[in-house]
């Protein structure tokens, strides 16, 4: 057995508390070197009374990489304490695997073993649950619809009338939101994630003047207190943009600094180097990327955290919202992040905090900082494989595995899975134009792990490049809109709304990733049901064989376009077609 | 290349910064596997406009174990955030590995890399600069000395007259500890640990009845207060023990429970099952282990919390303590040890703040917590090693590469390296009464890295197995204490004082492990300075070639005996003897 492979440490993704009665525990180890692997464990305190009193179970294996193997049990210790190792076996080798390293019989003293020393309630991670039944629909507020001209900016261009640039004005506001609840109700999203709404110089708005204050191209604070109600009514959440670790250049403070300098009293509001400070022709003080326009907060500064925990705050109790999504979040201290969550926990329980991060997240997600971060890396193979065609099936297997094996099971139920944004060309562009990629994108989305997001336009074809190009204007004519996606998206949410084993109800298992063909069959799996979807990914039909992953008894398949899932009896499992770039769904 | 031993996370030991301005990063890979490893790094933001921005250095192999090597590097980012990756070359085989996985070429893309998004200062994990200077001495304050026979508990019995059992009393107090403070000055030690002097009901004083008065068999709150004043007068450090995962069974609130059960108003400050609550035959409430008798404390509950942090404030500020050791401190939840951390540090910032966590304490030295635990990894490889000889050089040498690498460098400088407590077997008896190897069991605790702590009357030669063997009359006959190892033990701490090399001023490395003659060779160094230790373990004499690691020209040895440590020149490092259970120790 590879022992350099074989890897535990009791913390992050590897031994965390599921629920405030539950454990969950990971083992890795080289891939298909290890025939079963058992949980040795028992109380701490039991187990030095006598050393027989130790339990072992076998482990269930959740996942494969080209490189390693996952297994993973459940645990409920009688007194939320609990010390452990691992046996793993193969027909040559039994090793004993703890904290002190590899032994060939278990070592007596609990002392050498892993240890998950108490499972404390107030440390367990918990997300607002509404989110993992949440499908959210982003909006670029300037882009979605202008319902109300008396506030549109010096300059406003005619709807849709030009290419988005990155200094142009079409309108859009909270009354043109208002005014369409209808047409996202009926696609039947149950979450709006706005980008920023606050007073800003730009169309994106993430150059913040002032953060207490609406955008008054967007309207008012009345409007916008009317459009979370309404949303509210209709059973749809509201999550808004922090962008808290930078400010823009005309925000009041920093304007200060650079009239007063070193008499400023917010010179300590930013990270300056010297005097005098000047953004050009390179900023001498701390911004976000090499932009002086976006000075970087000093959010170490208590009178910077008291203003912006204030702002998390009143937007909450003000205006009753349910989230907030937190850009560049990854470079904003730690330390603010967990007064922001108590801050926020406490006028609001169940309310929702999002952090942008692209990369590896596990230090926000430990309890104390975020619910959850945006899944880029669910982002990225899904794109690559499905949109670009750049990666193979079993690439993009490993990727789902990985992303499913990176964070705890908690915290993969809210991620934020995304598959596009304002950041990002939107995917018919990405899928080259071909709606048959975008539709494999959004079946793949919605039928996975997490919490999905759409970005406005995505489901009815709208297609451009990197921003500015992604943020083009809502396509309102209804015959310029591609009716079919619309429908489908609209049918793909409704499952999972209605079928919770689509949705987080279930496990999520990659059954066969085939480079040769270029398909991917994963399963959906609850106790007493089960379904399974094939994606074709490839420009050419095929014909896979269920015979080992289905029984032909009971299996049924899910049918499309009358918007309502019908089953029909299937006759034979080992020569299922499936047409180029389609799928089928099967259930047991 | 063995890719699936290959590890880096970045987060815990191997991304981390070190101070405001520096990060240390560390790779993992198979031993002996790669020839050498180089960091790719640069700014995140720069490496985008141009993809040639990055730069590569070789990382330094830092130590090694009988399955992994680990290399390291320290940087000092620009504008305070990396990405990275890493370059692991042998003669056949150049790998890039990045947090996507491994590529033949580094990729274009910056996502591909490792992240270090921001090194914020409010995130520095910062213990404070006195630790690491400090000599810790720690006293059973009923054991130490009595001074003052009126505050003897009924029944005392005279000092030393019987061994120490569960419940025997011989009057050790403050007045006593004042009384030899001279004592400790000569001996050199520059920290006082004492476990728990709080109003309780056992000798040992772990089972608190109020957190709020020091028990009256020590003397009162003035004495204390004085005696805390003439330690800080001759330099020593105070530090108390802090029982905050239960209380006493005579714990008021606890009696309150017992005698008004449903109706009492301190119902929610334990971990009570039902009611009528009851301590026989087993407790129907949390415990510490199984003990009826000590009450889990509901640290979740805000009246607790504030209860409890109050007194850790309320003895900082009245009487100027410098530290807190947390008894049972894993099986408290995290949220109320960073709310304690936050008040401590608010009182006085260089407060030591000391876990007691046996195992792997990472998740508790993120910089939000604890400044340190108590290292019984450390402990664990020295007695197994030194003194009970059931380890092998080698393994010794890999437990101790694998205690440097499994935290942060500042982590491991303020490590509070114990060889013994009151909750173990002194070191003289561990080591089969052979002084000769509780020497060289000083010697190592003192150059090793870390913050080294004497328990009392080891010094001596006190011997004592399993408490409450190990909780003896300090002996204050002259006659009867072993002069030669006072002596021995305090030079080493004069030279740990005087030689910033010898103690955390310096790197530590092993540059041999011999199993077949049984000795280890480790060096401690610094820009220009270095430190050569030889530990001859066996019980024959042995002959070492030290030819390979240090030069001939300016090598001198350490002399000990005359209180100062003397050089003398050497003119053969090819055949260097140690006689057995000896050491040798060569400066260059």
């Amino acid at each position: 057995m590879l022992k350099e492979a074989i890897y535990h440490r009791p913390t992050n993704n590897f031994a965390y508390a599921y629920d405030e009665d539950t454990l969950h525990i990971t083992l890795r180890t080289k891939k298909e070197d290890v025939e079963s692997v058992s949980l040795i464990y028992g109380d701490p305190y039991e187990w030095e009374n006598d050393h027989c009193q130790y339990k072992m179970k076998t482990m269930r294996k959740t996942g494969s990489t080209s490189l390693f193997d996952y297994w993973f049990m459940e645990v409920n210790p009688d007194f939320h304490r609990m010390r452990y190792g691992f046996q793993c076996s193969n027909g040559e080798e039994c090793l004993i695997y703890t904290e002190r390293g590899f032994y060939d019989i278990p070592p007596a003293d609990t002392a050498f073993y892993f240890c998950f020393p108490y499972l404390n309630k107030a440390d367990v991670f918990t997300a607002p649950n509404w989110v993992k039944d949440t499908v959210w629909y982003q909006i670029f507020p300037e882009r979605f619809a202008n319902g109300d001209t008396s506030n549109d900016p010096e300059g406003t261009l005619p709807w849709d009338s030009a290419n988005p640039s990155i200094s142009n004005f079409f309108g859009g506001d909270f009354q043109g939101m208002m005014d369409n609840l209808n047409y996202l109700e009926d696609l039947g999203i149950t979450g709006i994630y706005l980008t920023p709404i606050f007073k800003a110089y730009s169309n994106h708005k993430y150059d913040t003047i002032d953060y207490m204050e609406i955008d008054p191209q967007f309207g008012d604070k009345e409007t916008f207190r009317q459009f979370v109600q309404e949303c509210h009514h209709r059973g749809i959440r509201v999550m808004l943009d922090a962008v808290f670790n930078h400010s823009g250049y005309y925000y009041k403070p920093f304007q200060d600094v650079l009239e007063n300098q070193e008499n400023s009293r917010y010179k300590d509001w930013f990270h300056l180097w010297d005097f005098p400070v000047k953004p050009e022709p390179k900023p001498n003080y701390d911004t976000f990327a090499f932009g002086g326009s976006m000075p970087k907060l000093n959010t170490e500064n208590p009178d910077v955290k008291n203003y912006l925990l204030n702002v998390a705050r009143y937007w909450i109790e003000e205006f009753d919202i349910d989230g907030w999504r937190l850009d560049v979040a990854n470079e904003v201290d730690h330390a603010f992040w967990r007064e922001f969550r108590q801050v926020v926990k406490e006028v609001k329980p169940d309310a929702y905090i999002l952090g942008e991060i692209w990369h590896d997240s596990m230090p926000w997600l430990q309890g104390d900082q975020f619910d959850a971060v945006m899944n880029y890396p669910f982002t990225n193979a899904a794109i690559e494989y499905f949109a670009k065609g750049q990666m193979s099936a079993r690439e993009f297997a490993d990727s789902l595995t990985e992303v499913l094996h990176m964070y705890p099971k908690n915290v993969n139920e809210v991620a934020f899975n995304l598959l596009d944004s304002h950041d990002t060309p939107r995917i018919l562009t990405l899928s080259n134009g071909e709606e048959a990629r975008a539709r494999l994108l959004f079946l793949f989305q919605l039928s996975f792990i997490g919490s999905p997001c759409i970005y406005y336009g995505d489901e009815i074809g709208m297609t451009g490049g990197q921003d500015p190009g992604c943020r083009a204007c809502m396509e309102w004519d209804e015959t310029k809109q591609n009716q079919d996606l619309f429908h489908f998206v609209r049918e793909l949410i409704h499952l999972r709304k209605t079928n919770p084993v689509f949705g987080n109800g279930s496990e999520f298992r990659v059954l066969e990733a085939n480079n040769e063909e270029n398909y991917i069959i994963y399963e959906k799996y609850q106790a007493n049901r089960r379904l399974v979807f094939v994606l074709n990914n490839s420009n050419l039909p095929i014909q896979v064989n269920l015979h080992s992953h289905l029984p032909l008894a009971n299996t049924k398949e899910w049918q499309f376009g009358e918007e309502r899932k019908i089953t029909k009896s299937l006759k034979d499992l080992t020569k299922l077609k499936v047409e180029a770039l389609s799928f089928r769904i099967l259930e047991q």
